[in-house]
């Protein structure tokens, strides 16, 4: 009854999954460890889990039923595909995969097994939160969905390591994600403008004003800025045709002193999400446990590869670069009743 | 057609309604200054008016319409009885008098005059969001009102200069009166607990809580703090059978810095009700130009004594102290239309 | 490794503990289940549970590491005496027993065992909200706490089953428990006052005022209401001498529509308090697992005992009634650095 | 002493702004009136005032001592010409003039008689909300300005009368008033990017996203929403290097019942900006009184004028139009010092 779990990559992330899967959820037993640094597969394994020289030969192991992915991205491709000729549930840390080719072949290899293995680590999906706020725009009553406003502020990234191109191929893929989510829609378009410069990052390029062009004809319009200093700064406002819905501030006391009457602002994504994923995880071992998968899917990583790759074009070009998506195959299909 | 006032004493708040009904208000010059000191008022006189020795004096003069009584306390009975014996509108500020026999006296002449001619100083009835919370809880979809937190917060009183009977004395009436207001009730009764003492101001007896008693059976807690540092905070909450009504937050910019998400606080009673001061003043020229008065009445000012003096006994007796007020004189019933 | 435990009582509360040990939590497994309703208990007992047929068997079964007890409060005292006895950690939903002197003996039988074993059900201390509003008192800087205003109101209690005394013996508990722990600070006597009656609940006595006098001299006013139909609303704030902390709106979407800019309140406790719940357990799994008990204790449970105790008095006498504790026995003694 | 007005145009407006300098302020009485339809100036003017049959017979009066226009769009620049020609200081609604040539004409004619006498109708910058905003991004803690997310909503407009020129030409120009005044900055160029239509406005082009690139490179993105039905909602956030401020909730009683914890909206303009509307006049009296013009200018008009003319060229060319401004003449220039 228990899902016996293998985990790739032990990573800040890997290692917080791992503890997630271990002392945090029910369900669930971390049975294998693999990374190409075996020390540190050693040390992040929990008692009593084999650590394994490789990805595949992990995959492959009679003991583990279901993956998680946490290696670097361009490792990803190889690994999903293991996964899904082993016929076993797997779960993808972002990105699906680093080109738009990689996730057209796991997309092709899923469909071709015909039942969905594969969850992408799209967390917001499981905050409650954004589950919220799609649930009063989905109940229909504020009419169509018009305009989305989306806040991604951070309140640094490390200087030398986080690059220009980053804000986009990294950062942005939450907000399109959530966009496409929220709206039940697709990205057709991107525009991206510079605002002013931050000297705050140095020759960093922070922040970005990107347009998303949904199908629908809806915008979204999406404030990245990565070194605002004050906080982690999630935000989100749907305006619809009668009536707007937006992401409250985080729960935080109230204290009144000399600075006002103010709430502390989460100071990073661990402390903002962390409930989101402990729930994205609880929901994924679920679906595992039924040898399937369910939420963010390798279609919504496909999507999330495209915008990233359109919007690094668009700062380029200056102009609204097109979001071209194959047939979306019938797998990805979700039940309207699902959709909530 | 404009109304020709005569301000009797130039202290601070003289000073501030000079100013008030010069440059501020339209329908109303201020023709006439009176104060015990000769130099204070001339310092204050507005270009063109002239300077009395006695507040009687200027009473009587025939260049002036209607009065401001800016005192202290102890002279208002002598000068409301002067304006009540010359037909004349007057506005007083709080107290109406220092003792409840003078407070009758007062009525009696009114009464017998036939026609109101005072308006007490309860600025707060004239606040926006005051009013907009009475006609929340007038509206009735709440219900009847069950309780009422009122919350009086001041950042510092002057050491020394404020004892202790003064949060009774001088800050629980603006409680107490907008209690009678906003319920549309008379209190019968006053409890008074005292908390742990506040070292802000030395041996100064703060912070207060008091137990209002409504006559409908409603009880209202109010929490006087008049050290706490942080700003002037007036917050009240009104509990009703099916809903609760509150004041808001003060409108103030919303800014998110490393001190967190956060408005400012006023600083004092002049930041936080300069409006209602203007408006309370706008409806006494009106008023006043139509030969009466309206707004806070001789009654509201004779209750406002009583329950004064029965919070300073209750602070002796530990028990519940009542209110024991005189039938109300037709004169001042509100048409049940007007109360809102 | 995984804890095992056994659940006393399988109604509403008993069958959600279920529920949560088995399929939310990590680290434990229910192992047994006991009720006087057989057939109730074989309905809730998760696959491969063992069913007793008495309270006192399931405690003493070797298969059996830890108890949830959910029975009714009358029979608390004698399973907890058990439990006790044969040195096995117990969780105990709250009443801890229905009088002084049962809680009284549970608390010898614990000292005397020398080591705690019970915690008793006062979820709110695991909620964030109120541990946040904690931190910031227990930081300092705002001074000592002198207030506390705690508002306590349900959507509806059922007519006829909910009587008089329960916003007292079962509501009030809550509010107590989370004052002594908020202030770190006991309760020295309580004064209840009746505002006028609410006409949502019928001859029901509602809403209630309660005045907790705490041993440093705070006071804590407590406003009950149990009909107040819009929603299941928990609010709380410490005046302290510089500063003031409350809790914050629970978050719920902001909409903007004809009805105004809007978020949700919770419909009841489950929905208010469900995480709380999770993390209660959570704790007392860790706990258990150590073969003791943290977070609420035998102590806190007879506080609780006295002070609705003391207050049904107060409705009948219209005084303060003390609330005398004995000398607390070192076993509950919470290390400075532990209390928040 | 007192500012003798003549009001030019007795529409709405025009009534309002009499009925404003009559009886709301201090300062000033209208004494003229003239309006193309004399009937409705004859009904318009207060007791004693003169009604002119033209606005240039009302200008040259030796009575008036300054002019409010409130005519339409295409009389103003004969009308300004005239108010500077006879060197009496004036109030003009927007817009200033209906082309960018009159604009100039008007400009160039005031630089020559070579003090300013022209204030004009951005009332947004009286506004406490706006004025609190912009001396929080003055004070420069936070940084430099980078973005700023306008958002305009209007509850409805009326159809046919409101055709999709309008949310440019009519509402768009109050968002870059008050951007070029925020962020003290000007326009350089304008997009303009038409989401999803709303269907609450049938045919009309609604709702539209503006981005405003102003000279130092920062961006503002404004929703304008003319069919919203919600409310008449104008919110602004302005991102900045180290932290962000935006416009409070309006004041309005925070009510919980069965809608939720809420607070209602403003309905309209007249709601939302009344005391900014009255502010404008206190100030516009002041300045006329000393016979010249502070606040906007003709050069704020002139922006206006151009910005506009780009909007609606964005439109059809979907391109960022340039804004090509002349030199600032020096009249123009505002001391730093007063800038806030």
């Amino acid at each position: 009854m228990t899902l016996r779990v293998g985990v790739i990559g032990t990573g800040t992330i890997g290692r917080d999954h791992i503890r997630r899967l271990t002392t945090v959820l029910s369900g669930a037993a971390v049975v294998a460890v693999a990374d190409i640094d075996r020390d540190g597969a050693a040390a992040a394994a929990p008692p009593g889990a084999e650590t394994f020289d490789t990805a595949e030969a992990l995959i492959r192991s009679d003991k583990v039923d279901a993956a998680v992915i946490c290696s670097w991205g361009p490792a990803h491709e190889e690994q999903l595909l293991a996964a899904i000729a082993a016929g076993k549930p797997v779960f993808c840390e972002k990105p699906l995969t680093t080109s738009e080719a990689a996730a057209l072949k796991v997309m092709e290899a899923e469909t071709a097994f015909g039942r969905r293995l594969v969850q992408v680590g799209f967390m917001r999906r499981f905050d409650a939160d954004y589950r919220r706020l799609k649930a009063v725009i989905d109940a229909g009553e504020l009419g169509a969905p018009l305009m989305f406003h989306s806040v991604h502020r951070n309140a640094s990234v490390p200087a030398g390591l986080y690059t220009s191109d980053m804000p986009l191929n990294d950062t942005l893929v939450h907000d399109a994600d959530v966009s496409r989510w929220l709206l039940t829609d697709e990205i057709a378009g991107v525009e991206v403008r510079l605002p002013r410069r931050s000297r705050q990052g140095g020759e960093l390029r922070d922040p970005h004003l990107v347009l998303l062009h949904m199908r629908s004809g809806a915008i979204v319009d999406v404030e990245i800025s990565v070194n605002i200093a004050y906080g982690y700064d999630i935000r989100g406002e749907v305006s619809c045709e009668r009536g707007v819905a937006a992401l409250p501030n985080r729960p935080a006391t109230v204290v009144s002193d000399l600075r006002g009457i103010r709430q502390a602002i989460p100071e990073d994504w661990r402390q903002r999400f962390v409930e989101a994923y402990d729930q994205e995880f609880r929901e994924w071992i679920a679906a595992a446990s039924a040898g399937t998968a369910t939420g963010p899917s390798t279609w919504d990583g496909y999507a999330a590869t495209l915008v990233a790759d359109a919007a690094l074009r668009a700062v380029s070009s200056g102009n609204l670069e097109p979001v071209a998506m194959i047939r979306k195959p019938e797998l990805y299909d979700v039940p309207a009743a699902k959709a909530a």
